[in-house]
């Protein structure tokens, strides 16, 4: 297994160190702003080349050291017991006080969340790979069919629920058994999802839809990842028309500044953007009864993207300053207004078939 | 359809006060403290018989009063359309300017949710049977089948995911077709439920196990209700040793002092305390370490909850008090400090058998 072969390397690097009378010294690449930057060509934040050495006998870094092999040691003890546990869980298996002395192995998760980071970083494995769980949310439905922990999901069959999406869809967990979909549709909210799940808009549309429920957790992202890189499939994304929906659809497509290390594996840069956008009150001719001002944290939020380099295509800059002009915002609901079924028989179905994306 | 009577009896008797030219009055149980009491009998918080009227040709009431009829009628339009929308959508839909006025039927949500909830009080009926979704949220495991919109979900057969908790659990949704499963276990946490499942506790113990992630909504608390009602299955609820754990188990066991009008659909209070408790700490040997100092909120949480009369039991009174004593909480992933399998192996185990529960 490749990253039991990682996480022993480690080990044996810092063995290697004690049995040479060398300070044990890990290398990891720098997390910081300074080493993070977007990759025109990739159109993903990634990191740079800039590492940073971690050593034992150095008094600013011991602990951070001894944490660091805690944790690498303990992912290797799961991954040998086959079992999977959550990050919290991972954080009290770890803490303990040491020896004799009155200092704890950690104080609290908060100190052992970027370890798993730096990890992750480090040896080039997403934390679901070294079976930790976080946080999930998200849910999917339409004609694929997949197998989870060796059961059959047939996502064209789940209800009104849909399928749960779990905290990690790794290769070896999810496995996409069957796909007629012609295309995902991701979706910023979960009642709108639900609407779309009732009217089987998938079914009508031989398609995907997916929410991530707010900021997709990282499972969702890595799906949508998965789904477009393995099956081919185009990923529409609707949000509402608003700073943080726009700035949804950005880390569904370049990833984040936060896990710029894990961009190749979440980010989707070839996602399209469906909607909404301030455009579409007059196009749609919906009321602007239900739109919404923009408050003095929405405008400062806009003025914000505007100067993100992946929002500096043309058509994102015309849809920031247009927003910033009419002053409002709308919410994906604020399509009710015009009827119920609006969304799935005149929104989506006109702005798929003429291809209305922003890039 | 018993609600769709209920809905245009109400209409009808607007049209006939008007008719008889009397002022168009409506009536709807009072939904203040004052009128919220603790059946001690039923074991469940409930709400009183004052009524107050709101009648059209009462300034004070009149705006509230045509919000009122517009909700009404949008819940039997989208009963007739046989759709179901969220309550974002209702608000959206009904949100206009009314005639050549400068007034807003509704200028905000916040304005349109209190009256589902005074239709559901005045109609005994929940939101979810005026085809009304809300927020889900919410996973279920074990031995069970169900139907779903007309699907089969075999909870046995969901994989790492568990099967999605709708918004709406009624019977005309979600059918219950094959139990085996002997109880229930409700677990506060979804990354504790995800260790549970994937040690299929739920097979090994013949159980099912449920998570509301947190404070369960009511489609939860309302298939927590189902579940013991109509299949007798014992309710077992898991939950940090903190008052806010305690208070979650409360309002499954209860209901809620908000939703006081529905405590009888939604609570269930034969519902068993099995942990954690201040004294798991002793008992079972877990580290000092592993426990956390009560801050000044918890410890006033704490005395509240010794005040709430449905916390008057004894060893709920011994409980809080040794809480306040030992001066610490205990969340349940610190369990894992035991080994990652203790839970499933010794805790949860020892605790049933024994039938170690709190009333």
């Amino acid at each position: 297994m490749e990253k039991r072969k990682k996480l022993v390397e480690l080990g044996l690097k810092v063995l290697n160190d004690i049995k040479n009378k060398k300070n044990p010294t890990i290398e990891l690449p720098v997390r910081t702003l300074s080493n993070i930057y977007f990759d025109e060509k990739r159109r993903l934040i990634k990191i740079g080349n800039k590492f940073a050495k971690r050593s034992y006998l150095n008094i600013a870094f011991s602990r951070k050291f001894m944490q660091t092999l805690l944790v690498a040691a303990e992912a290797k003890k799961i991954i040998d017991e086959g079992v999977r546990i959550s990050i919290r869980d991972l954080y009290y298996a770890l803490k303990h006080t040491i020896g004799d002395t009155k200092e704890n192995t950690f104080e609290e998760q908060s100190e052992s969340d970027p370890i798993i980071e730096d990890l992750e970083a480090m040896l080039n494995l997403l934390r679901e790979e070294l079976n930790l769980n976080a946080d999930r949310k998200g849910y999917m439905a339409g004609n694929i069919v997949l197998r989870d922990a060796g059961y059959e999901i047939d996502c064209s069959k789940m209800g009104s629920s849909g399928w749960a999406i779990p905290s990690n869809v790794e290769k070896d967990v999810i496995k996409f058994v069957k796909n007629e979909a012609e295309y995902v549709l991701v979706i910023e909210k979960d009642a709108v999802w639900q609407r779309l799940n009732e009217d089987k808009f998938w079914e009508k549309n031989n398609c995907i839809i997916l929410t991530g429920k707010g900021q997709p957790a990282r499972g969702a992202r890595r799906l949508i990842h998965r789904l477009h890189h393995e099956l081919k499939l185009p990923i529409y994304v609707l949000t509402d028309a608003d700073p943080w929906g726009y700035y949804i659809y950005s880390v569904i497509k370049q990833g984040s500044i936060n896990l710029s290390f894990l961009s190749e594996r979440l980010g989707t840069p070839e996602a399209k953007f469906i909607g909404l956008t301030v455009d579409d009150v007059k196009e749609f001719g919906i009321s602007k009864n239900v739109t919404i001002k923009l408050n003095e944290n929405d405008r400062k939020r806009v003025k914000e993207l505007m100067g993100y380099i992946w929002f500096k295509p043309r058509e994102w800059q015309k849809e920031l300053k247009e927003m910033l002009r009419v002053g409002y915002k709308l919410e994906l609901e604020a399509l009710s207004s015009k009827g119920i079924r609006f969304i799935t028989k005149t929104y989506l179905p006109h702005k798929i078939e003429n291809k209305e994306f922003l890039p």
